[in-house]
């Protein structure tokens, strides 16, 4: 499936290829030449990565002295006698002024270095803006970035990402994540774009090239860092780091397309699942690490694994018997560097052990040490490997600001406008109420200054909260306020407390509507782990509450997971999901309440309605059978709330003329697919034009539809516009058993909007 | 695993398996014979199976008239033109009198044999009980029989099941049911022994000994029917007939065994999985029936398909284009018989066209109908297809009655038991409510009298409810009642309505305690597939409003799968799970209740706590990992309400000395393990010991405890048994990824009770 206007960056890219192989051989070159003079303890420390709080003052490997400092014994053991290759991460879980980084990491560089004047590479999780610079620009998270369905809008969120990480001295950034996300019970939902393949891969294109631009040596990108290889998101409870079953057909057809067109577009880096899946934990799979990933994709970058993985082999996993054959499963799997964290002796120590012993072969260790030095030369480290601060002067500038508000603002997705309620008219007195109405932590989510957006407010203090936004949008005399249930914000995640239900019931007395602001708190990882996908309780009383005094509320959803409304779903005369839109969210969604902004946001997933009620919007037929004839009248029942797709506008579009170029095709003949889209409203508008594609009959029972093109248009009242989409034996094509992809002759339907045609593919 | 009292029936059945051999052989040249003599169309007839309502008077081919009669002419068109070999289900749905089941079944075996004198196979589900015949014997279903651990009795469940159901003139029995139910979402959890293979492997077992005998000619004996293969009720979504995703080597580490030890004990039929298992419908699967079925496991009986699943591959799972290649793809996968139910012209016309135009081998039609009249030929239906009606004075006897009622007594499990208010005092006065309190339908559940169960209380009028038991027990001054919350009878089964829960919490003021029988009314398979575990709104609201008034309340589940009650548990006082007792479960709890009875049922599988943290016993060691050091913190939580295997007592178990044959063993050597059991409490009681095994590293993560043995024991006041159990290589070993059962060196540890003894296996 390709659109028209995507194949000029291809072609670009195509072109550059040629000076990117002539430049490659240079490297390639080098990097030989080096490790030819590299000792194994060398080596070995290249592979090694330790996280800051390590090197600094502090009373233990674990946490930092505040002001932050370097301590040079530390830095002295672990980088010149240890010859540590690597750092991540800030100290103390807290982030630092661009200032801090610079000499951090100037000194780390200085030091670390040693006699064949290595470069260290410095990585850190850039996720939605640069999360551990302080001012750094920050995007909505990526699930709402795959609300948008806007393609440049990701590249550019990409773009200034890189360029702030890099004006942090910082080159290598774990993002983007291309993890398939169809479970709302997993915590790391927001991270993603999604339940759709399709979906993933286009904005994590757009993301990649954002950060790596055409050459990851500029001062103005980043290297990218592919998450998390590969189906990390399905696990069987749906907690966590816990076990998957994916047969290998699905693996393929599902999971791994945005990781294979990413690694064909030149992604550097890759970070590998820390999950287990069909009972062996990622970390130690050759089968997926090196003949899958190496040898069947030709992955050419380096490999590093998520925090603390190879101990995880030993400690958690069991799959090894201590630490040292941990470490020796995990690099004979295939992994380049270990994301070790602490304990840097031990893994070095053990793998040098292991190269004596033979039970590590020294070519597996020059090929890891190969693409770390190649990653080294690429980003052009060895050249300079930071860059004046003066050299980044738009770094949290108003440019980038409204990159992100413009971000935020398509991010929105409009869910139910009862009888036009919104938008709302200048005037209107508002109660704006709910846990997530004040809080800059939970417009942002996790990875936002701290790993668990724990520190927001302290750093996000000058941007608007929804109330605030509201207030300076309708006047502080048409505001009232009363947060009704508050998170306790020095818990977990999804501590609460009652604070004045009773007195919001009371102020909506006032209020010609209500702006109820529901969600989640702020959560990273497992710490996010969830056992009841419902809506708090006290979130739902509150809700429940409200709608008792029959005022029109309007929902505003600030989450990183659909939780379930339907509890109070009907009480709700609008709803508005607002995912984790970043520090702009709340002038973005004030602007939407109020009509300055037509929302053009759909969902990048199936918002469930039952807890266990959990399926995607591809599900296969069984999951939504019509009743039997006779006595076993059974049926299946499928009962989202919302689909995948989904998202209404204040103006209204009409889709016309579906046209297909032939009836019958062979399956390598390109088949085009056009309709006609016009705005019937009175407002100016974007809409999604969505194309659905279904292989009606398959030997592997095939998906109910699947998304095989998108695009995203502006239309004025009264304007109309042909979309066309290509489909092509990739689209009509799905993975058998034996690993193969196949098209099989037959009948398949297109489908967009309510408009379908069905064609035969011979 | 083996106990030495089993080593009995082992060794009988082999030295009658020589005797069996012999016959075996002749029988083998009678089908021979006979195949030899068939027209293509009489043998395609006897791989059809037809549903009773196709052949009787009635308006069309899914209903009956009442009084039910066969038609002469539709049994002509079915058993003469068609030569359909086998009926199956009753008409109307609806169970018959023992006289009416002898009329029909020998008026269909007069008009069914045909020119060469072939008798009718006729099918029943005869699940906990004879389910379809008037006054048969109810046994709690499979759940509750696994929770009384007692093999014993469920082997005479089974024998008394047989005998009741030869006496209806069946032969042939839909059950057991060895699936392996981890997911309590599934609808058919409660058909189930639960969550454990080796349980299920146990009890199957007996079963199966109850149900065939040693010779299933014997006109109290019936065949067996092993149900469903296999891994049918571990589907992605949790419903019933939907996707699964199960790589081999679990399929055979937690699947396979029970169905395997099945087939080596000679269980003459199964039937197959109607979900899709990576892809592909079960039925559908020539892996898994030719391949590992037929030619791996060995198995000589005959395959059936479950309900119209033939048809289901075209229009449900879409893998065959249309009605004839459905066909064409369920015999060449290796279906024998296929119970079509209704459209039996359009089975056998196309699957003749199908031999004709050599789509389907005629090689493997005699390969299938050899199955079926080698079943027919061991059934004896040859010599004598119906007996008399006197040959069996003991059904639905006293005699029989007790039986269920004991099992019923063994199978309720004691969850909570605060300050030992039960067992209760005689002259307390009881409050009794709930939706459960006063039906035959839900002690019964599916499978009752009708599919649904919905025809519970017209047959079962003459047994105690629980509140009728209740009365009888501490007499009518003493029983107050208020439903409170009542079942939609006429409805879905989750369809409720309040029914006075003001009235009950006013009723409770005047009552010592309260007894609050909760639950879900009767379903079976998909009508009963669920989106919220949680135990319904209003039955949470009665249980909280009955708690505000401080009574002590007993909360009795009576349910099919264990619906969430963490919302209310902390406000109850005694908890008892009564799972779907049967006729007698009335009267068990009421003996249990006022201490008549000793409770001593254990629970089949985990309770959960909340709907989005389902997690078996035997969990992977990732899902409830401790807090990992320094700044990325995380654990993982495994929170179930009550864990497999628990279950309380009115007396108290110490277990002391446990003992290990040896500290290192070889893998095929054998390992006794022995412990002390004593009864330190004043009342006579029956315990079960249980021995879990834990393989502490292994190449594939290992489980984090295994069942490997159990025994019940009955001890009184004071006296101590010493219990034994042989662990050997099949309990060290697990399955590898190339599908290998192997045995990996290292440390595993014993778990009994609360003691521990690690090994070494070299």
């Amino acid at each position: 499936m390709k659109k028209t206007l995507l194949t000029v960056p291809l072609l670009a890219f195509s072109l550059f290829s040629v000076a990117q192989k002539q430049a490659d051989a240079v490297i390639d070159q080098k990097v030989k030449s080096l490790l030819s003079k590299m000792t194994l303890e060398e080596k070995v420390g290249q592979m090694a990565q330790i996280t800051m709080d390590v090197i600094t003052n502090g009373k233990d490997r674990y946490s930092s002295d505040e002001p932050v400092a370097l301590n040079q014994q530390r830095l002295e053991h672990a980088l010149v006698k240890y010859k540590v290759g690597s750092v991540l991460n800030t100290a103390n879980n807290r982030a630092r002024t661009r200032e801090v980084w610079h000499q951090i990491i100037n000194k780390i560089q200085e030091t670390g270095k040693g006699r064949l004047n290595i470069p260290v590479l410095y990585g850190i999780d850039a996720v939605h803006g640069t999360t551990y610079t302080a001012d750094a620009t920050m995007f909505p998270q990526q699930i709402g970035q795959a609300a948008t369905r806007n393609r440049s809008l990701v590249y550019k969120g990409a773009e200034i990402t890189a360029y702030e990480t890099r004006a942090s001295a910082i080159p290598w950034n774990f993002s983007p994540v291309l993890d398939l996300a169809p479970d709302p019970r997993f915590p790391r939902q927001w991270e993603t774009f999604g339940e759709d393949p399709y979906l993933i891969t286009e904005l994590g294109l757009q993301m990649i090239k954002g950060f790596e631009g055409n050459n990851v040596a500029d001062p103005y990108r980043v290297a990218s860092c592919l998450k998390h290889f590969v189906g990390y998101q399905v696990s069987v409870s749906g907690k966590d780091r816990t076990p998957a079953y994916i047969p290998d057909h699905v693996l393929r057809d599902y999971h791994l397309p945005p990781f294979k067109a990413a690694i064909e577009a030149g992604a550097h880096s890759i970070m590998i699942n820390s999950g287990i899946i069909n009972g062996v934990p990622v970390h130690a799979n050759y089968q997926l690490l090196t003949k899958l990933l190496r040898e069947e994709l030709g992955f050419k970058g380096l490999i590093v694994t998520d925090w603390g993985d190879i101990e995880n082999l030993h400690t958690r996993d069991r799959v090894a018997k201590d630490h040292k054959e941990a470490i020796m499963l995990a690099i004979n799997a295939g992994i380049d560097m270990s994301m070790i964290a602490y304990d840097y002796e031990r893994f070095c120590d053990n793998l040098i052990a292991l190269v004596k012993e033979g039970k590590v072969k020294e070519t597996r260790i020059n090929d890891a040490v190969g693409h770390i030095l190649t990653l080294k030369y690429k980003l052009g480290l060895f050249e300079k490997a930071v860059y004046d601060l003066k050299q980044y002067p738009k770094f949290g500038s108003k440019e980038f600001e409204q990159a992100a508000y413009q971000t935020a603002a398509e991010s929105i997705t409009l869910l139910k406008n009862t009888n036009n309620l919104l938008p709302l008219k200048k005037g209107t007195k508002l109660l704006v109420t709910g846990p997530n109405a004040n809080s800059m932590r939970t417009l942002n989510g996790g990875w936002t200054y701290s790993w668990q957006g724990e520190k927001v407010e302290e750093f996000a203090g000058k941007y608007n909260t929804i109330l605030e936004a509201l207030t300076q949008k309708a006047g502080k005399e048409n505001v009232a306020f009363v947060e009704g249930v508050s998170y306790k914000m020095d818990g977990k995640y999804y501590e609460e407390f009652e604070n004045g239900i009773e007195k919001a019931v009371k102020a909506a007395q006032d209020a010609d509507a209500i702006v109820l602001c529901l969600g989640e708190n702020s959560y990273t990882e497992s710490p996010g782990n969830l056992s009841d996908l419902y809506m708090s309780d006290l979130q739902t009383e509150l809700a429940l509450k409200l709608g008792a005094t029959g005022k029109p509320i309007i929902l505003v959803l600030n989450e990183g997971r659909p939780r379930l409304i339907s509890k109070f779903e009907p009480k709700m005369a609008g709803i508005l999901q607002a995912y984790l839109p970043g520090n702009f969210g709340g002038d973005a969604l004030a602007d939407i309440l109020f009509g300055e902004v037509n929302p053009s946001g759909k969902l990048p997933y199936n918002y469930p309605r039952y807890p266990n009620s959990l399926l995607g919007y591809n599900h296969k037929p069984s999951e939504n059978r019509t009743v039997m004839e006779g006595v076993y009248n059974y049926a299946a029942e499928y009962n989202p709330q919302y689909e995948f797709g989904y998202g209404l506008s204040y103006t209204t579009f009409k889709f016309e003329n579906l046209k297909l170029s032939a009836e019958k095709i062979k399956a390598n003949q390109e088949l085009t697919v056009s309709v006609e889209v016009s705005n019937t409203g009175s407002r100016e508008g974007k809409e999604v034009v969505e194309l659905y594609l279904s292989d009606l009959y398959a030997t592997l029972t095939p998906d109910s539809r699947r998304l095989r093109g998108f695009e995203k248009i502006n239309l004025k009242p009264g304007e109309k516009q042909t979309i066309t989409f290509k489909l092509n034996q990739k689209d009509f094509s799905f993975t058998h058993l034996d690993n193969r992809s196949v098209v099989e002759p037959g009948e398949f339907k297109v489908k967009i909007g309510l408009l379908s045609k069905n064609f035969f593919v011979e």
